[in-house]
């Protein structure tokens, strides 16, 4: 048992009782921080920030200095993960991420390389032991990864896609090898979060980005058993490590993604949280949701709005206050106070 | 009683049975066709079709011709309204619809005016008029609008969003005014929904795209009550004819819009059509529901997939087939005579 243990994210990831709500935000350190955006300039680009241990640590602290968050996340992005599987990521200006050496075949899939977590995404590792040894001993370090569904529609489309036509072409067409795929990507993202827990990290987080644009037969075969086969494999080789999962729009899969094993869901702002907790019972805790728009509002509407959230997930522990996505580029970080003063004085008082 | 109430669509809209599940598509007439590309070729502009009746006519027809779906929808766009409105409508090459004069502020909202459906939109009713008089007597003609909400986000946003900051602004902020807009948006849309069935339409629909970005709060106090605001209006003007709401990504919200006292509910592609079925029971038919992008594999499992919904629908009545969503451009035309065939030929035989 270490320092974190005993912190309010991990006893609420353990719906143990606390005094208060932990609070944390999906992209907490971005773009609406202007000491994000200094040091995002001094590292010239996005891969000169994520791939830099020293910067990568110091944007991660940044808003755990300012707001005093109970939790810090890895600054890093879901596409390391295939960029070290040899697929070029770049960004272009204003439109985000592309691979200049999207899968185009069958033959690209079955030549996809497995990675070792501490050589090819070293630096990733570099940069969680460096956060752990500059946090504060008592705040908990989330280690995470993209869902495979969520990676592979930007290793198949080779970019952000509306609907996904060639990814969901791959698994309706060619189920063998979109099976292989998401095997392939689950045991690379199982391995590369194990390694991340022994560089220092206390929990873990997947974000399924796109799960909520499959249909349920689709999303059952491959975004969800991708998922069950890391949480399987997590609690094999880091069994005291939760594991949070987060699906956008999957309010509808909330029992089944609790039926995996991991210790947390995250909840996107399009169901009560109330509602969540009806379906999900005792079985994990949850996190979230605030409708990230709401911060760009006043702070009258945020504080209001905020209470309805924590007054709809109710009494009794296992709540993690979060957004229901990540932060919106443009908000006010005075706003970000408002959200972050509601949730520490609910109650307490 | 006209040809149309015993045809297929009308007939699975009041949950009889029918001999066959009736077809139709989401945007049937549209890109994906050499002829629609044609006419909108001729035409010079979005806005030179749709706001031209023979030409609106001509595309309406093109997909009943070639497929012989079981219904036509009217060609026109649900950003009709608001330009009748006086926001002014241009299309922008590769970027979607915008506005010239976006609500900007509370006085803007109070100032909008009525308009008068066989007025400022009489193109539109000219067009229903020609289509119904041009169209087989058998085959029933749908009229639609888009819903209070999404059509709101346009005309807030001026263009297409992604995270709706203004619009969602609106509603949090300015709660008062935000139901004065979702009101006046309401009673025009009621207004112009009952023109086009005084013009010749049969049925109805509703199209709420972004009810699904709404918190749960939100969608129930301006996206559901200003749908149930057109549902009672046209029940008491147009007692004979029956509505369809369809809410992208609203799948949670199905018994509540069940309740409006709808006939008919639209079903994306996220929720299997057993699950909606058990959902809304009785109540009303469920259209719906495969996904856009099956129609860009191949015809195998576009057949495949196509039976997939047909099965998950079950035995009974009140099942008529449709996409989850708008056709895909890029679908082949021959795609699609596959998908209709399969519909048409299932357990007939």
């Amino acid at each position: 048992m270490n320092d974190r243990s005993q912190s309010l994210f991990m006893r609420a990831l353990r719906r143990e009782p606390t005094p208060r709500r932990p609070i944390w935000m999906m992209r907490q350190a971005g773009r609406y921080l202007p000491e994000y955006r200094a040091t995002r300039k001094r590292a010239g680009s996005f891969m000169g920030l994520a791939g830099n241990p020293e910067l990568a640590c110091e944007v991660t602290l940044q808003p755990i200095e300012r707001y005093g968050f109970d939790a810090s996340i890895l600054f890093s992005d879901i596409l390391i993960l295939p960029h070290a599987m040899g697929l070029g990521l770049g960004f272009a200006e204003g439109e985000g991420p592309y691979f200049e050496r999207p899968l185009r075949s069958v033959d690209d899939i079955e030549a996809l390389p497995m990675p070792d977590p501490n050589q090819e995404t070293g630096y990733v590792m570099d940069a969680v032991r460096l956060i752990r040894a500059s946090l504060p001993a008592g705040t908990p370090l989330i280690g995470f990864a993209g869902s495979p569904w969520t990676v592979a529609t930007y290793m198949i489309e080779g970019r952000g896609s509306k609907d996904f036509a060639r990814a969901k072409k791959l698994l309706l067409a060619e189920p063998v090898a979109a099976q292989q795929l998401m095997n392939h990507l689950a045991d690379a993202t199982a391995a590369y979060l194990a390694a991340q827990v022994e560089a220092g990290a206390d929990a873990l987080m997947v974000f399924d980005s796109w799960g909520g644009a499959l249909s349920p037969t689709l999303y059952r075969e491959f975004s969800l058993a991708s998922q069950q086969r890391i949480v399987e494999y997590l609690q094999k080789h880091c069994p005291d490590t939760p594991i949070i999962l987060f699906g956008k729009g999957c309010g509808q899969h909330l029992t089944s993604l609790a039926a995996t094993g991991c210790s947390g869901l995250g909840v996107d702002w399009t169901m009560d949280m109330s509602e969540a907790r009806q379906r999900v019972g005792d079985q994990v805790a949850l996190q979230g949701n605030l409708d990230p728009a709401v911060l760009l509002t006043t702070p009258e509407v945020i504080a209001s709005e905020t209470r309805r959230v924590l007054t709809s997930f109710g009494d009794g522990p296992g709540h993690i206050f979060n957004l229901g996505h990540g932060i919106t580029p443009g908000v006010d970080p005075e706003h970000v106070t408002v959200l972050v003063e509601t949730v520490k004085n609910w109650k307490v008082e």
